[in-house]
């Protein structure tokens, strides 16, 4: 499979900005992350968060459920997603847009405070025994048996595309950046990312959390493969294996990172500290690799990180500092243990 | 006193962007409002509760310690604030940036929790007993033993001129707008907001929560009174009569309008549910107007708003609908009582 380019991204952006935000932009400085003693140059911060349904899911959902070619059969058997969470809302959300049926299939498991705003979306819910592949197969048989549209997370190019304009409007929001930093669950915004913007010569990032590892396991594997999630984003992150154009991308990527929870908790703690904003811990695992030093830019290196979603309690961003955890660049002295990995180009 | 101008504005926009953040702005349709049946052109919300300390007094406080008149006897005697809440906070995170020594005057009956980030900060705390006006007194007698600068919460005309830049930054960052709506408590931000755009032609609506009605008291009295505060926005907005500036700037408002603790509450918890961001009550209170249909734009009326503070439990906007609250433009055939006056020009 080939990589998506800037070209698919651009065929999709006037559909998706027709139903969802240009985000703006923040500019953090080094000393409002903690990073003072860098002399690292500000960070543009890109607000998807702000969306609607809290999350820049809205944008490939919205991309495929406005797909031309799809539209006959969208309006005839409406779409069918699996997802308890984020990915569902955004794709109830976009079928109540644009007047289509949507039917979301969770696994029972799946805690109510998900599954109410889903509901009132208009939404049909179905609940299936199970974990998250349980619900995925029900979902393809239902496509199946509907002749419906099925609305994948991450792995369909529609959706990829979609997701990528968030970097594509990065780009012109902050036309200096070196290098874009991007959180990675199943893929399909660091996929979209990478088409948006490899071609104008960024560089990119990608980072996980130790719970969520799936592009690590995969590099290590030399292929895609299942690995157990866990940890605080595995709600959002948690995919069980990197999806087909994330992994088509991978030459592209700079580097893949790996982050603590700890490191992600003390990001969420940050944002909410400088500038009052509620990131869920998927949303702000893209900011901990800078945090806590984990990517340690060059001097005048203008980076931009997609901050990307906020479907927490927001209680939880006042003090999200788990017992014990230790943030090696608060500590004088001693060296942050390396999570990353190079990865050749 | 004659009201502050755009040139007042201009002349300390350089000092304030040197330290506080040229937040960015969010457009948000009628829909995302609660007001699709209006017609209601989109709304641009100036995001100035994403500032350092969570609002817009930081910009004030800035505009004050930077000013070179003032520059010997800060740095010789510092500066002494009287506040227990947000201009409290921007003072001693104006004063910890430019290196000089803060004293913040409390209220003893303060509580703790709004205290400690002062603290925090490196700022000298000193409770007094009894309510606001004693620790404004006391403060007074401080800046006079001392020599030091007082740093008045709206009142002072560098204070002014530095709230008017958010404005300013809002005419850039949005044209065509025709309208601003903003929050009153002493009228420091309603002052600097009429300076910075009151010359571009645009109008200004000055919005008031029922239980802190400095600038409706004065309008109804010919002159500031001194009123008792309370209710949801009394910790942001409760001053107990509006300031000279203010006063000075009346004939250049285009109306003042008054909204209940029921319609903050609402539009508080209308910014999380689409946008997730955390405004606290006084940081929603302009926003209420237009939610609550006090102020009803006309057809293809370009509003902004701005958005000023996010100082509150996040907790409270999940469901900050108090009980038995009524929302008049939710309620088909129920016309909500008229909350505004209108204002000769």
């Amino acid at each position: 499979m080939a990589a998506l380019g800037a070209g698919d991204v651009a065929a999709v952006r006037p559909r998706v900005a027709a139903h969802v935000r240009r985000t703006p932009v923040l500019e953090l400085a080094a000393a409002d992350l903690g990073l003072e003693a860098t002399g690292a140059a500000p960070v543009v911060a890109k607000l998807d968060l702000l969306q609607p349904t809290g999350s820049f899911k809205v944008r490939g959902a919205t991309a495929l459920l406005s797909d031309p070619d799809l539209a006959e059969r969208l309006a005839q058997a409406g779409v069918v997603a699996a997802s308890g969470g984020n990915y569902g809302l955004a794709v109830a959300w976009a079928a109540a847009r644009l007047q289509l049926r949507a039917t979301v299939v969770v696994p029972a498991s799946a805690p109510a405070a998900k599954l109410d705003p889903i509901r009132a979306l208009g939404a049909e819910l179905l609940l299936v025994d199970g974990v998250y592949a349980d619900a995925f197969a029900a979902a393809q048989a239902l496509r199946a048996e509907r002749d419906a549209v099925l609305a994948h997370a991450y792995d369909q190019p529609q959706v990829v595309a979609g997701q990528g304009t968030a970097a594509a409007e990065l780009l012109e929001q902050a036309r200096d950046l070196d290098t874009v930093v991007v959180a990675v669950g199943g893929g399909g915004l660091l996929a979209g990312t990478i088409a948006a913007i490899v071609a104008a010569g960024l560089r990119v990032i990608a980072v996980e959390t130790e719970g969520t590892p799936t592009l690590h396991a995969a590099l290590a594997a030399g292929a895609p493969v299942d690995v157990e999630v866990s940890g605080l984003a595995a709600s959002a992150l948690g995919a069980r294996r990197i999806g087909a154009h994330a992994w088509a991308a991978r030459h592209h990527l700079d580097r893949a990172l790996l982050v603590t929870d700890a490191e992600v908790a003390q990001a969420q703690h940050l944002l909410w500290h400088t500038a009052r904003l509620v990131a869920e811990p998927g949303g702000a695992t893209a900011l901990a690799a800078l945090t806590s030093a984990r990517y340690r830019p060059a001097a005048h290196e203008r980076v931009g990180v997609i901050v990307c979603g906020a479907n927490t309690d927001p209680a939880s961003v006042l003090e999200a500092r788990p017992e014990g955890a230790a943030f090696g660049h608060r500590s004088a002295g001693v060296d942050p243990p390396v999570g990353g990995r190079g990865f050749p180009r």
